[in-house]
């Protein structure tokens, strides 16, 4: 008998099947149409894959309580998938989407099948085509009962960090892939500082590429070293083939998005979430693709006049790179702050530590700096806001001076940094204990009659106010 | 016979009805409890309103084709009113929705209204409840037939400016409401703009509220007159009857939100649209709620040093002055461009010039300011961007160095600008020719082969970056 099946061998699904039989499952495969089955099969030669083309007999090969792990295209195709294994199934199976489905239609998903007594598992699987084949982050929602049955496999093909699997059960339902979808999110803001740090160097500092290559290699060596970092450095290096230059240099500056970031910060926007480091990231991609107005607008508008040189360069990419750990905090932090609130809004009981943990191997926004904020939450579990934890306080004291002077240098320079200045922002919103918030409420009285509280005694108040 | 009936006599309905009974319509007044209809008939004496307790009644007393004028709260409410209302009605009568319905809501009714043969109008109202009994801003969308048909009495209760009515037919369906919902946004932004005017005339130049309020009432004399930078002179000058104090100053800094605001955000960016200002203010709503760990933060979290005396407050006030204008033109560009983008996405051919005149009287962001909007897209009707306009590119070059100043200002004295820094942040990002976005699509190439394209040759591409 098998032990697991997969269904949908895309890169992904294949890489996923490969994994889990390289650790010794013996893995059923299916595919909607033949030809990715066949080829899968002629690629490896693996006893510990069996391939079926009827989902009858695929379903029968599995041991049960039958593990069936999805890696379909998010959205129609996955209840497809489902409405043609349902027929088939026992009470106690379990059907795992290990796919970005957004976590509402998994919370359907959950609903329907628990109803007819099957168990459902959104997976979240961070680590694109290298990960999912050598280990991606895992995280798993659902019913614990039913993730202990699927644990034994999840955590075997999970990336290993100081033997620790980063696989962990994240809470009910929709949890995992709520968790992997901010987890997205964060890594377009990640991504975004990245890009700004390197235009600073680039444009301020007048730096090669090369040279910035070898900065992002040296800061990878230190508190800022991430996969993202020294993939930055890697990406700065290569050469395009056909002109000599930088390959960064002749790739079109239009970027795109597949969902989970937008996604990310719709639901922080729905549900009184302040998650702007996020929302400028997606922001910058959407005016990255108007390419031709910007070409057009370069003309048109003007910037500032005379531009400062900048003398002292070492100093100043350390400022750089302050800024970029400061970006990098305030980032993290809305994100973390994300799903502590979602999980408070749904009773969820996320476990905060466990999530920076599973971000430390296999995933994209892997990182030296989650081990951090895992000890964060694990000195205080009711941590509202990363920011005020001692270690990330005192990092902000001694770093905003650096985010302070680039983001003026911009501004003068004309030069805009929008996740920087969004980070910035947001912290120093966040530390202001008396706002102008108490205008814009008067304002509302004023013309909405939507009633104030007021400073220094209880009660709601309106003010006849012409 | 009654020219038109009002179904919900809240404040805004009932001052709707009266707005159309003083403009010498027949009213027909229902509300689904009788205490509503009894308060408004004891409160007034107009013989042109009479009201009914059944909708059967109401419905009868109504000349042909009905109109029928839905002031009800917004989401289920509205569709019980139209289940209740249907039996009764006949092919080519009218239901017009003036709340603030989400258009896609709209949409949905409207369609299964049209299956009906009842016409279905969603009119965007804006301008509160002094609005809905003077003349409010009415945005009607649906079928251009019905419009006409209502258009009589639409155009004598709106507000009229320059002998013009501020009412306009904006387009099919959801068109009106999501003319008004974008408007709301607006509102949001421009509220926030002049909030951090405020703060920085307060906390960076040490004046007084009765100052600022003088400052605000100067302003208002000139090309910042708006009826938001009136009301908040006039707030500013208010003072608290319990203790003396500035009523401003005894408020509670946490701002509200009823769901128009954070509608515009989530539909920007479900649709890939910059909208970076208004989802700031947004977010500045969410954290000014966040009180108790503001109040808890501002202990732990350290801001800048020193910091510097403004010496010559009249040039500091005017680079204030200037700010303020120049992001609200940024907040604008961003709302307009919600609305082309759209028009273009859905096919609904708005009216920009026309939206821009209507928006001048009643509404909550009237302002001098719409007339040269209005303008700009009468010179140029495909213009994708107001930026670009002439009026508005040479305003930017003149006012940008205010703008920049107060940020920096900001930045280097701890205080947080969210909204002004947005408007900078997009200025500087739509006038980039050639951005860092090349170094986002090569990370997205790296990690999950998501492709690119180049610079120099048609096609697109991947590398192997390992």
């Amino acid at each position: 008998m098998n032990t697991i099946g997969v269904i949908g061998l895309g890169v992904m699904g294949s890489n996923i099947a490969l994994n889990m039989a390289n650790k010794g499952e013996q893995v059923a495969v299916y595919n909607y149409t033949e030809d990715l089955t066949h080829q899968l099969m002629k690629k490896v030669d693996v006893q510990e894959i069996t391939p079926y083309y009827e989902v009858a007999e695929f379903v029968q090969s599995l041991e049960t309580p039958r593990k069936i792990f999805l890696m379909v295209t998010a959205g129609g195709p996955i209840d497809s998938v489902i409405g043609s294994l349902v027929p088939f199934l026992e009470k106690g199976d379990i059907i795992m989407d290990g796919g970005n489905s957004h976590f509402e239609d998994t919370e359907r998903r959950y609903d329907d099948l628990k109803a007819k007594g099957i168990g459902y598992l959104g997976i979240g699987i961070s680590g694109g085509e290298v990960g999912a084949l050598t280990g991606p982050s895992i995280m798993p929602g659902g019913d614990r009962d039913d993730y202990e049955k699927a644990a034994p496999i999840l955590t075997k093909i999970a990336a290993q960090v100081d033997d620790t699997p980063c696989c962990v059960y994240i809470g009910p339902k929709g949890a995992g892939h709520f968790v992997k979808m901010v987890h997205n999110g964060i890594e377009y803001a990640d991504m975004q500082l990245i890009a700004e740090a390197y235009t600073f160097l680039r444009e301020k500092l007048h730096l090669s590429v090369d040279e910035i290559a070898d900065i992002f290699e040296t800061w990878n060596q230190g508190e800022l070293n991430s996969y993202l970092i020294q993939i930055t450095a890697e990406i700065l290096k290569k050469k395009d083939e056909l002109t000599g230059l930088p390959l960064v240099d002749v790739i079109l500056d239009k970027v795109g998005q597949k969902g989970t970031g937008k996604w990310t910060s719709i639901q922080a926007i729905d549900n009184g979430i302040p998650s702007s480091i996020i929302t400028e990231s997606l922001f910058a991609r959407y005016i990255s693709s108007l390419k031709e107005q910007r070409v057009h607008a370069k003309d048109i508008l003007s910037g500032p006049e005379a531009d400062k040189l900048l003398l002292d360069k070492e100093e100043w990419i350390e400022h750089v790179r302050k800024a970029l750990y400061m970006g990098k905090i305030c980032a993290y932090t809305q994100g973390f702050t994300q799903y502590k609130m979602t999980s408070e809004l749904y009773g969820w009981d996320l476990p905060l530590k466990d999530i920076a943990l599973i971000f430390r191997g296999g995933c994209i926004i892997r990182a030296e700096f989650l081990n951090i904020i895992s000890e964060a939450y694990e000195a205080q579990p009711d941590l509202n806001n990363l920011l005020v934890a001692p270690y990330f306080a005192e990092k902000a004291r001694d770093y905003q001076r650096g985010l302070r002077k680039i983001l003026c240098e911009g501004i003068n320079s004309g030069i805009s940094f929008p996740c920087l200045s969004a980070s910035l922002t947001y912290y120093d919103s966040y530390r202001t204990g008396r706002s102008n918030a108490s205008l814009l409420q008067a304002q509302r009285d004023y013309f909405g009659a939507h009633t104030y509280e007021r400073t220094d005694r209880e009660g709601v108040f309106h003010t006849n106010w012409q």
